[in-house]
């Protein structure tokens, strides 16, 4: 039964976003959608977390399939609040968190506070699947992330109970119509940094500013495996996302050099 | 010669922390240092950057071997304005980030802004070190973290030309008195999430509010090799940190089911 299904929803974007909109729209397919996402932008905020300052949360809309809540805090605060606090131990069957606006592959995972959610809510045992689009448009259309995002939400719910935990993914779709997507793969993150160019100016009362602003650069233009890859040939990219930052080939170099 | 050497200093508790005095006082030991850190506190930040807000600059003390420029965005932003704009093309020797009050050790790497600035330093090709002490105290001692963190620091630059890059160390150091450390191990991430408890109180206007708090959960607490048991037995733990977060075991379980 559908309404057996309780899908938690959260984004980066707010709650007041096209693509939040689109997200709550896909999850009701799937069961009933309980929300609590960030009350304002919080864009690039990776796994923050909201330590020093007390929160806020309000209902925004409730009907019977969908609640929204909007909450101060961070993305990660928003997976936070709801699994230790707002759901306790009801059983949650999936995580959603997007339809981001802008793209999370590669190394943008690592910034992203669409995935900082989702990987939190992984961290509870939930399936969870952060959605991502590459365009960063206020108005971007939806459509292919939508119809790509249901065939994978549908899969994931499908095969939850044999597929191991903590279990998350990060989904991206590429900016093009709908017709034109070749599909889906399962992909790598692909090995890459940002390199920044500061926009310096001054401010009307003449203080010097700083502006964030680069480009990301890709070390495997042509790794197939990769989800850059996937992006740049129109497929929808697929990585599964897991937390030991450890590098276990660097601690065979540090042996020796560390005593 | 010492004053060849360029060392970048970054931490997330603002330029005002007592750890950050400490590790400037450490840092020029082995160079010139340059320090571009928060001008507030920004613990908890995770490699969360500035995207939507300008971000200002300024030099708050200047010495033949030290300069400290306070900067008004987040630890990861406070690394790419010194690599992308200050230093541009300068060759830079060590990237020291710290010293935190609290440890950093386990998925706490995830959400430390200390840790994303070590993580970020370390994507410009400079050997990398966060450095944290297990406790959280605003009068904390540093004395043992100041002592382990300068071999430490003495043996990754001794050795740097011979190590491979990204190289990005997770140091913390346990509270106890110096002469109760037992050493130094090189270990890995330890397995384990944080269970919060979220304390919910009304504000003096009637409003509720939330204030996160919790508690971390080990997983395998009796793992001799991870970071929380060397902590736990007052030892120095050294993990290395990586960015590749696919998880490749649940790649091959997705082979199937997302098609």
């Amino acid at each position: 039964m559908k309404n057996d299904k309780i899908i938690f929803l959260t984004n980066d974007d707010s709650y007041l976003s096209k693509g939040f909109r689109a997200a709550v729209n896909l999850a009701r397919e799937f069961g009933r959608v309980i929300a609590i996402a960030p009350d304002r932008v919080q864009s690039g905020m990776s796994q923050a977390i909201t330590i020093n300052t007390p929160l806020f949360l309000r209902q925004v809309e409730v009907s019977d399939d969908v609640e929204i809540y909007a909450f101060s805090g961070t993305p990660v605060d928003c997976a936070k609040i709801a699994f230790d606090h707002f759901f306790k131990d009801k059983r949650v069957d999936l995580v959603l968190s997007g339809i981001n606006h802008g793209s999370n592959a590669a190394v943008n995972v690592m910034y992203s506070g669409t995935m900082g959610a989702a990987i939190e809510g992984s961290f509870y045992g939930v399936p969870s699947i952060g959605l991502s689009l590459d365009d960063h448009d206020a108005d971007a259309d939806f459509e292919g992330a939508v119809k790509y995002g249901r065939e994978i939400i549908a899969s994931i719910m499908e095969a939850a109970d044999r597929l191991p935990r903590p279990l998350c993914l990060n989904v991206n779709v590429p900016r093009c119509g709908v017709e034109d997507i070749q599909g889906i793969r399962l992909a790598r993150q692909t090995r890459g940094f940002w390199r920044e160019d500061f926009y310096a100016r001054q401010d009307p009362h003449g203080r010097d500013y700083f502006w964030l602003t680069g480009a990301f650069q890709n070390a495997e233009p042509d790794a197939e495996d990769t989800d850059e890859w996937a992006l740049a040939h129109r497929y929808v990219s697929v990585v599964p996302v897991q937390v030991d930052m450890t590098d276990y080939r660097m601690l065979k170099s540090l042996d020796g050099v560390i005593k």
